[in-house]
């Protein structure tokens, strides 16, 4: 069964260079075994043309790691808060995909221009504060993770409607029902992120895009009477 | 005849990923055949590089399949009231193109700064309204194009003239003669958005062309004077 | 001879889709014979994927055709003017390149902010104004030309140091030694034109580098004290 | 031993076009050997695709060449200038790379707008004045060198701490402990100019990320304490 995890673990991160999503060593894809509590993950600093499936690292939901000869990815704890506070989200993924960690550098939500955005995103895409110093010195990146999981109550945002947050100054998460959907989920906040800023530049007074319309599209695409697609 | 039919139609679909028009599902392209009334029409959210020829819907004029064992695009309604309300166009593309759905979730036509746009569209590539939220609710695909049409006569546009259109807070649709034409004039409308972005940022006081050139370009490619190409 | 002449052009020809600066069969480049007076040219509306270097057109400078089963570029007569006003230039190339058509578009010439437009070009990129209906009306291409020379001229640009116009609300034209330089000169523009937008955008202020910087660059490349390169 | 280094310089300098860093013959990788003071360095004006490792020319500290059948890069002065004063600089690459340049040509220094940033250059990324005339007359290239030296010292910058520069109306310097090293940091230094342009187009009033925040991934990565990566 870890086999299998950590081959579309791999599979999930070769995808981030392929998508241009990321450079060098940049960014991180994780996927969860709910039944035995274990996680794979990339192993950290490691280039992505250089990694094969028995490189992924293993880990439980404390941190400790479970298998694999490397480190991994120093984002660990940011996903382990994740993985604990969203018991629907399977997999995990960091990038500093360009526009999105844009957004996030300039520290605004990504508002919801389109259709584009409500298909997958209900409502905007938040962008949450930096943590304190207090809370850097303590624990980085697990506060991270937990800064999100209180944003996102605070916020009453469902993690399922919208997957995907970004970290001002930092750069975006996105999750999925697995490795794969939350790639698919990375990608297409990129996409989202530009055309958002492109809209504003071409129309300094653009309004988000009509409740109804968002609501038709998002609905089109979730929940019992979704259409689209094959059933 | 319709083998031929659906080859052509799966042809021009999986040029969209190749001009870098889609991502994953986004997007559709159909074909009319218009002695039969047939259509075919990609089918609903199956990936690009995953489809054949053979996974093409055909579709009849009222929505009916007469053929495939895929559901078709959701968007098929949109595309049977532009085929019976646009009786000289053969081929129907949608797609979510950064730049065109970036003009269209601003909410603006665009206008013709130059030949490049003249060659191709005569005029403003036209931003049409949002549907309300009763036309939403009764047939959201089939009032997108009921009211693409309507806003064609409104606005006095000959469709042959100007074969694309924006959605306000959604995205382009283009057509042609025929799936191929539909898709070469997506392409250039993603270059023409591009450009139009591009020239008000250049020049935040830039004018449309000279109606003189603009007629010039247009008509040196189409109509019965036309010198541009091959006789 | 003019085999060598019609590989070399059709060679340059399929330069402009290798380095994007064109779509479908937009753009046009020539190279032209000095001694007999003829110049090869792409043909009209012909796919660069599909044209070998027999599809080449020969013409001479009155604008007949001497050899090949095409129609030449609809552009040809601007060739023409160019060849005759401009005796050192030996190639030519027009495109419809996503900066340089956006600067034209926006009607404004290209300052030079940088050391890599000061090594190519030395000063601003001049965008000329619109033909008159006039002017369109009697011979738009051949008019096209010779408003370039004229404007040239007047503006005290010397071809060789300024191998590159942007015409308002069409696009530019460049030209070389021959059609590869020509092509070489092309690009250049069209990175000159990104980062000059960038530029602007980053400082709106920004202004020319200083003259002592565009003379060193320029003269690094050009001229008798030209250092750059091998002997 | 030389052979090596002229493998590596060679590979390094291969590794622009690939990074889509330059175009043509523009840009310049090379290398130091400590131990006997010589370097190797891209020839002038030879395009990346022909060139082989036998090609990069040895120099010494003082400009003589010491083997190599082409002239050394142009701004091979730059490069001694900075091995002289940056003691544990192995490897220097000068590009054209579009964002940086614009930021160059913009006459700005880079803000450190988040973590992408922080992660590689401790700050923000120097913009240096333009050399005056006499600088230029006396020694244009050597003279770039020693103004980045001379700003670094009244700046108070550790030059391993920035591994980057940007010359006014010019373009980026980077390096590192060696070719490969400074490659990698003129790709990130691209990277990072491209976003914080981004940033400063989706909020004008965009802040530098707080100091804790751009400690904690600088020092996560570098120095005594940092756990990025494999030990």
């Amino acid at each position: 069964m870890l086999e299998e995890l950590k081959k579309r673990v791999y599979e999930a991160n070769i995808a981030l260079p392929k998508y241009d999503l990321v450079r060098f060593t940049w960014g991180n894809v994780s996927e969860i075994d709910r039944e035995s509590g274990y996680f794979a993950i990339k192993p950290s600093g490691v280039e992505y043309d250089k990694m094969t499936p028995d490189d992924m690292v293993i880990m439980d939901m404390n941190g400790k790691k479970i298998e694999g000869r490397y480190e991994p990815s120093s984002d660990t704890a940011t996903h382990i808060e994740l993985y604990k506070a969203f018991a629907d989200v399977g997999g995990i993924v960091h990038t500093h995909s360009i526009y999105a960690t844009s957004w996030a550098q300039s520290g605004r939500s990504i508002p919801c221009y389109g259709t584009t955005h409500a298909d997958y995103f209900y409502g905007e895409v938040p962008c949450i504060r930096c943590l304190t110093k207090d809370e850097i010195d303590a624990d980085y990146e697990g506060n991270t993770g937990s800064l999100i999981v209180k944003e996102f109550i605070r916020l009453c945002k469902d993690p399922a409607a919208v997957p995907a947050v970004l970290c001002k100054n930092h750069g975006p998460f996105t999750w999925g029902v697995d490795a794969k959907d939350a790639v698919h989920n990375a990608v297409i906040l990129e996409e989202v992120a530009k055309m958002a800023y492109l809209s504003e530049s071409i129309n300094h007074h653009v309004q988000s895009a009509p409740q109804e319309v968002q609501d038709k599209h998002y609905y089109r695409k979730h929940g019992a009477n979704a259409y689209y697609g094959q059933k």
